[in-house]
């Protein structure tokens, strides 16, 4: 069996000692966009509600003002959505992630010609 | 005390389970090549002889030819060199690096804007 390589590329902010913003809360933040509710953001990433709750709270501290909306209780353990600055960071990082991966594609294909093929 | 916000970019070349290339095997290459020596580097990067041989090694074998030369014994226990293609390798990679950099510099300023001061 092959493996053809890959490479990946991550961009974290960093605020203090905390990670403010990089691929795994930008993962729950679509999640979380996708389903409406922690819980479910939660199952859908394999990760445990506290996990979840954690990143978001940590985002929410991070920033101006709240990426994450939250309610608490009711079915499914209470709804959760994506403020207007939780829309524009995650819009932002998009973007930023799509042109740093297409300023480098061409580098990228010269490193990896390097690679044995398995 | 405050801690201005910063933010981190990785690229990283997978060739199946391993990582061929990341941030921390470039470091590894540079003090290589600053140090000529395996047990110098690793003391440069605080990390043991067996952890930066095992880097090397996951190099040498993911690449079409090893990055990194090695002498055994003697003094310093053996000295260890870039080879033509490290040195291509480690080029590529930091311009590719810069060029990514370079690329988002105004898309991270400006969600850096968001983050709270501390």
């Amino acid at each position: 069996m092959t493996t053809e390589p890959r490479f990946s590329l991550k961009v974290r902010l960093h605020q203090g000692d905390a990670i403010a913003l990089g691929p795994g809360k930008i993962e729950l933040l679509e999640a979380l966009r996708t389903t409406g509710s922690i819980s479910s953001a939660a199952r859908s990433m394999k990760m445990s509600y506290r996990r979840a709750w954690l990143l978001i709270d940590t985002m929410n501290q991070c920033f101006k003002a709240p990426l994450v909306s939250t309610a608490k209780g009711g079915k499914g353990g209470g709804g959760a959505h994506l403020t207007e600055l939780g829309e524009q960071v995650l819009r932002q990082y998009q973007q930023m992630e799509q042109t740093a991966l297409h300023s480098i594609e061409s580098d990228i294909a010269a490193l990896m010609a390097h690679l044995k093929p398995q």
